[in-house]
């Protein structure tokens, strides 16, 4: 037990140091390491593992909903990244460049992508002629850089590794739909994979990303009381159509621009489990996405049959989770901590004491509960308790977000709030930047979203009192 | 039938003009589009399908055998790059160098990786101590860039996708071994699931990669009789490990250097794949790769009852092959060789005549071959016929293979031969590097491997009559 301590005593306490807690974390469940390259983190296979099984679950939900995936070049020529106005004003400060090919100076710069809109928008100018030819409904998985200037693992990177849709269609009702119906497919997979709640809504003109007529957007709160925007999807009308010349003949052979979406999530996912359900003893991973949902451990194994038993138990359970069985030579409360320590849902401990009676123990990682099951009913009672877990924290994550939520009235009930409770806060806003940018320069909290489910905290604006046009969930945000 | 003419008569003969058959091939089947940026592709929908099958199936493989997935930075610092002297001098002419972020000159230039042994190098020094730390089975899907001259999709690109494994082992022994596993899982891969057979066997010298101890490869034949290397298997011995420092603390203590193996596949494989198994209809996939199996055409589609019926078999037949049905407006005959065009092995024709006799019509890719099956029986039949073809695809390409080796027992018969006949040559080989180059000077073949399965052809090096030590693969290479 003094091992166990040592491990548990490792990493800093969320609520000493926040910032600290999450570092540690990240190490001690070999999520990630740093590399040579600032700003670069080398993912680990368990943490990669969570990320395979992310992909996963997103992929089939967008093959299910009828969009393919394709490969773009991980280069863009600048010419072509300044074809779109705003888009280039808000990317090319932020960007990588390549200017030169072994020994020689290329003829034009080209950018890694930090986006692949312009790539995309190339693409669809030559494979789309006819109404025929609509909608076009592709996604990317791959690797983006943006050049920060201050980083960390999982939440801001130099580069990272997200999905990008991109979709062309005839109408604009029809983009519009389908930027909602991907925000959706994102909350979704939020709650039910991830168990993390999330308010949905739309991005102020502020916050809006570079290019789009109008962005929708996932937000989710941490154990400290800051924001994630864990998903955004965008809608960009015919902008890209009419900078990149996108048209097609339509029934009555007119010729017309398309209407386009973009959409994404990113490894910062990863981030967002770890600072929604983590604790003093490290990770805690919902079952659905979790690499390995139960660790079985043998108690005292080298009394004859314990090994076994144990092999046995993993076998039949591996065909109702992922279970792995670590039957290495530490103490079993050094192994105790160590899974813990990577947040594996599900504990089995099995020893002489428990064969005898033939059960078992299961520890759940959330509550510490020990639940004694018969060994017969295991293959029920394991994906049972996983899937009542997975419930659980989701239900913790949403009781902890809305304690953390609060409302304003005023400008100094809002400064007070966040200052004094990190969270989201409810305000109305009259739909002014100058009273965006107000409220950011004096509390540094921005418009997280404008919720689709509006509540009216008061009639006026809290930053200048004019009519209200808005509510606005604010925050201070990664 | 004019419209299937037309669409047939669009892709220039194999026999013709084979770089155009192939250029053809890749356009009208819509596996790739080219960019705005030289030497880079796109890979469309059907053709990342396919690479999604690759990446699917070989995945499984390296799991079953104890590897596991991570991400590295796609950035090397020029540093990290010149660390292994034979490594750099290797890559360094054919790398893309990032100087500037977003506006600032970087103080030492970062390369796009072009393949990723230092960085790999760099994470063990960090994370490997104790012999309990070994082997390390490290895998990365991902894209990667080297800054060719002349390009040609799928088989030479600026970037392209890939998997590059890289291990680090506590022996000599068992690097060997790792290397030798990895070669077979590929070259078991590329005859069950590519349906591509290919030669094993070790590089020459002057062939292996930079930095590698040994290089083992898998070659395979294409159709016009050019060598395409399909896979390569590296043995670094403990030449990284010491210019990195990656040592480890054994069971007695002492301080030891790890061996460390790296092997990788590409998206060259689709380029095997068309140049093995294509004919002048163009793609023909074997079905265990193909995006899909089987593709239903109803005849007289409008006639009461065929959409309703071949909906109701698309629906059966999907719990045992990858179906789709095409009830566009096209004319059948259009859509046969749309869908012979894309390679789908299987297609099934239903019109009202059929339904009345409760039969549909099954018609092979290979070999166009007609097969009458009763409704009731297509849920055997179906996979029965794909397993056929697929091994009927195999047979034929090893026949092609075989049709295409030939022997040489001197430079003046090899020459005659390589020109008239194009293919593999077996030819022994003294092993010194002197003849290798006098081989290639005078007709631009080069060993393509030193096979596992050696042959006496002569006892006699066919370049400077020396004794042989080993018989060769020669050939022109892609
Ligand atoms: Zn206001
Ligand atoms: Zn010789």
């Amino acid at each position: 037990m003094a091992q166990e301590k040592k491990l548990v005593e490792a990493i800093t306490s969320m609520n000493e140091d926040f910032t600290q807690w999450y570092t540690d974390v990240i190490k001690k469940a070999d999520l990630v390491d740093y590399s040579s390259v600032r700003g670069c983190m080398i993912i680990r296979p368990y943490g990669y593992a969570i990320w395979e099984n992310i992909q996963k679950y997103l992929d089939a939900r967008f093959k299910e909903t009828g969009h393919e995936n394709v490969y773009m070049p991980m280069f863009i020529p600048e010419s072509l990244l300044l074809k779109e106005k705003e888009h280039v004003e808000g990317f090319a400060p932020e960007v990588a460049w390549v200017t030169h090919g072994g020994d020689e100076k290329l003829a034009e710069r080209l950018c890694v992508r930090p986006t692949s809109e312009t790539l995309f928008c190339d693409h669809y100018a030559n494979i789309i002629q006819s109404y025929r030819d609509l909608p076009k409904l592709y996604n990317q998985w791959c690797s983006v850089v943006r050049w920060e200037k201050t980083t960390r693992p999982f939440l801001r990177t130099l580069e990272f590794l997200w999905q990008e849709g991109h979709t062309a269609h005839a109408t604009a009702d029809e983009a519009q739909q389908e930027t909602i119906t991907m925000l959706n497919v994102y909350a979704d997979f939020c709650e039910k994979a991830l168990a993390i709640p999330v308010i949905k809504g739309k991005k102020t003109e502020k916050e809006k990303f570079a290019g789009a007529k109008s962005t929708y957007t996932i937000e989710s709160l941490m154990h400290d009381g800051k924001a994630l925007q864990s998903g955004t999807s965008h809608n960009f009308g015919d902008g890209f159509a009419r900078a990149f010349g996108i048209q097609y003949t339509g029934k009555e052979n007119q010729l017309q621009y398309v209407h386009q979406t973009s959409w994404g999530v990113t490894t910062r996912l990863i981030g967002a489990i770890i600072m929604v359900h983590g604790d003093d003893s490290g990770l805690v991973l919902p079952p659905v996405i979790a690499p390995v949902q139960l660790v079985i451990v043998p108690v005292q194994m080298h009394k004859e049959g314990v090994l076994e038993k144990a092999g046995e138990l993993k076998q039949r359970l591996s065909c109702v989770a992922r279970v792995i069985m670590d039957d290495s030579d530490k103490m079993p409360g050094w192994k105790f901590s160590e899974h813990e320590m990577k947040g594996v849902p599900l504990r089995l401990e099995v020893g002489p004491k428990d064969i005898e009676k033939n059960q078992v123990v299961l520890v759940r990682r959330d509550t510490r509960e020990k639940i004694f099951v018969s060994m017969d009913e295991l293959e029920t009672k394991v994906p049972q308790i996983l899937e009542e877990l997975q419930n659980a924290l989701l239900e913790r994550a949403r009781e902890m977000r809305d304690k953390k939520t609060f409302k304003a009235e005023t400008l100094d009930e809002f400064e007070r709030t966040i200052n004094e409770t990190p969270g989201f806060i409810k305000a109305m806003w009259c739909g002014d930047r100058a009273c965006e940018d107000a409220v950011k320069e004096r509390t540094s909290a921005t418009a997280r979203c404008i919720p689709f489910e509006q509540e009216t905290i008061s009639d006026k604006c809290m930053c200048c009192g004019k009519p209200a046009k808005h509510m606005v969930y604010w925050g201070k945000a990664y």
